[in-house]
């Protein structure tokens, strides 16, 4: 939970983001491209945007948005400032105690860290994709390793931290990153809780891609447009959740679930559409998600 | 099940193979060499080896011999002309409309890719490596993934391609592929659909190397060759039912059984040989695979 | 069991350990340094450090002492000589024969590879840091597979080597290894059984890193050091725990276990360590691991 504060990853000065004092920017910005591509923007860059309070439950409300928005077929996470998320927000905490330890383990966690645990973005019909343009750390980096594809800034800074902190492998975790890199790459990273670059991510596993600092979002862009442009929500709903559930099954439950999805799909338009408009040689016209699709 | 048809591949003019019209070449071919491997070379060049109808049988057919021959000891599958296998045969389905649909949903899907899934190669007791010598999509994906190693020639195309015609993620391929590679990986490959090459494949870890093109079929014999004569015929049939089985033991359920399976090794022809061989420092001269063995 | 004798390996003259003949020395050396960091090392160069009888039980006895002792908070293990652990130790069966092999099946395998499965390795609450300084074959990379990090000298020779003497993957590597380098990378280790070197074993994942032979020691005992120095114990235990028996759990089991992990550890000193070093900028002062904590 309590990933490294700021001075961990301070680089230069803090860019700290101009706001005029009778608007107050909200803590997780949230836009819709004409693209069908959603961008979520955690927006304390003041606070590294660390995660907890106010930025959890406005990451929570953007996620429902885009998932209920019939316009919306990809969803890109994004930090402003310098880091994608380096923690939980350990605001208070910073004078922490005996005392206050007691009183932080009756805390309602929820409270601290928000009211869901990262892994609802596994179970959203949507792709979701990280585009982690600084520290990424702690919380932030279990919230990255949720989403379904990473891209990554140059010389961003990566941790678990929490070993070093006497927390545990915290959400998910310790069953997201074996899967995505190795028990080996992971028990590494967790047991050490060692600073590592996007660049090492990138060989380790942990993001897909690393890019230089101002292509980073023009490129998860770009991947998220492609995918809404050419991808039919429905398979993309389906697809996602065959992924993660088959992770607990065997070959042959898997195989057999996936013959009857099959049989599914080719009943829906975007099939018909997925056909012909490759025989036709022409971009497909998909129409948005339905409710009752993968559900 | 519908994968990238000839034109998403075509690279330069189809070299379809002439065939005199008094004796058809068969779908898929099979040859035994004198080293025990058998390959199986699937054979519709002009289709790009598009899977479905007289090629999937063909296939089943070749491996079900191949299987059952004491003189193979490890097959080799590959693809004649520019393709491995493009995806499934969309033949009558290039007239695909609304009413087509309806009936391709009322399909018995078995016609059009084979009665059986490609999960199959899993179970069969010989190693099975697929030389992948050019296009590898959709369901020819899902066949390769279910080999047991892969080697790749440089420059091939690679994408699962199942997001982008409205269908899902078939038979089995969003169980292997997050085994092979990862659930990173994974996604970005099965949501997105995009095209990669043999060479980043063998970097995401999807086929194990790549090779120059007329490199490719020389260094798969070479290595099923090794195998063929280095290796125990029982231990391979074992070790490769461990492998698959164990991904969904725990690893006290799969060690108490390794120690099962090992007493039973040390009761085998296999054991001795192996022992004795590699004392006396000469090559083995393991038995063929009995019908009972790894039952 | 019986992994590659010697032979395979010798690329310059034996470097035996010259003993004096009043002071034989033991087949496992056991050190503690002050910096928390126990250094198990194998110690029969003259046989390749082979496992089985005495060299098993004093693995045993030396990861059990360091398991129990306070001082200890991660542990190294590596080999002296040009071997980390080529295989079982086959030695009086160099002249097996079939009636020899009729006696082996009958034979209490625990007497000759030890009365415990690798696997022990994992569920011990400290990490284990493998420094892999030559020969890792069979038994040895079971072993090595068993350790929670691995690192490599340039130049070792990697093998699974169970196929090419008629035996089966033993004692849980057909578990580890896909799940540390994916089922295709392990299919081509453990059907094979070929030869690899450190270089391609770090390229695989089948180790973190490679290390030139002079800086193999110095780095692995660096980790561990920075481990010992700043990782509280009971995270380990706990974060260690997680990563192995997640493996097994669904994402919402696992995520849920770790709320309730995370609360527990909220309570203990180590928290509070964890964070007021952390704003007061200064290294940790973790209490010893408890007999209690993570039982």
């Amino acid at each position: 939970m309590f990933g490294p504060a700021e001075e961990d990853y301070r680089v230069s000065a803090p860019d700290r983001v101009a706001q005029p004092a009778d608007s107050p920017a909200p803590p997780v910005r949230y836009e819709v491209g004409g693209s069908g591509v959603a961008v979520i923007t955690l927006n304390r860059p003041e606070r590294m945007n660390g995660w907890g309070g106010g930025l959890a439950s406005g990451f929570f409300r953007c996620m429902d948005d885009a998932e209920a928005d019939p316009d919306v077929r990809a969803i890109v996470v994004t930090g402003s400032g310098r880091a994608f998320c380096a923690g939980a927000d350990m605001g208070d905490l910073s004078t922490i105690s005996a005392a206050t330890v007691d009183a932080a383990a009756d805390t309602d966690v929820g409270k601290l860290v928000g009211e869901r645990h990262p892994h609802f973005v596994m179970t959203m019909r949507k792709p979701v994709i990280a585009a982690i343009n600084g520290a990424c750390a702690g919380m932030g980096l279990t919230l990255a390793l949720s989403c379904d594809v990473r891209f990554a800034a140059a010389g961003a800074k990566f941790t678990t931290s929490f070993a070093r902190r006497g927390l545990i492998a915290e959400y998910g975790i310790s069953w997201m990153l074996p899967r995505v890199v190795g028990v080996g790459v992971a028990s590494d990273l967790l047991l050490s809780g060692r600073v590592f670059l996007a660049e090492e991510a990138a060989e380790l596993g942990v993001v897909n891609k690393v890019l230089a600092p101002d292509q980073l979002l023009p490129h998860a862009l770009g991947y998220a447009d492609d995918i809404a442009a050419n991808c039919a929500p429905s398979s993309l709903a389906v697809i996602k959740q065959q992924v993660y559930e088959d992770t607990m099954l065997s070959v042959f439950e898997a195989s057999n679930r996936a013959e009857k999805l099959m049989h599914e799909s080719m009943t829906r338009p975007d099939f018909i559409e997925g056909i012909t408009s490759f025989f036709e040689k022409r971009p497909p016209n998909f129409p948005p998600l339905e409710k009752e699709d993968a559900s």
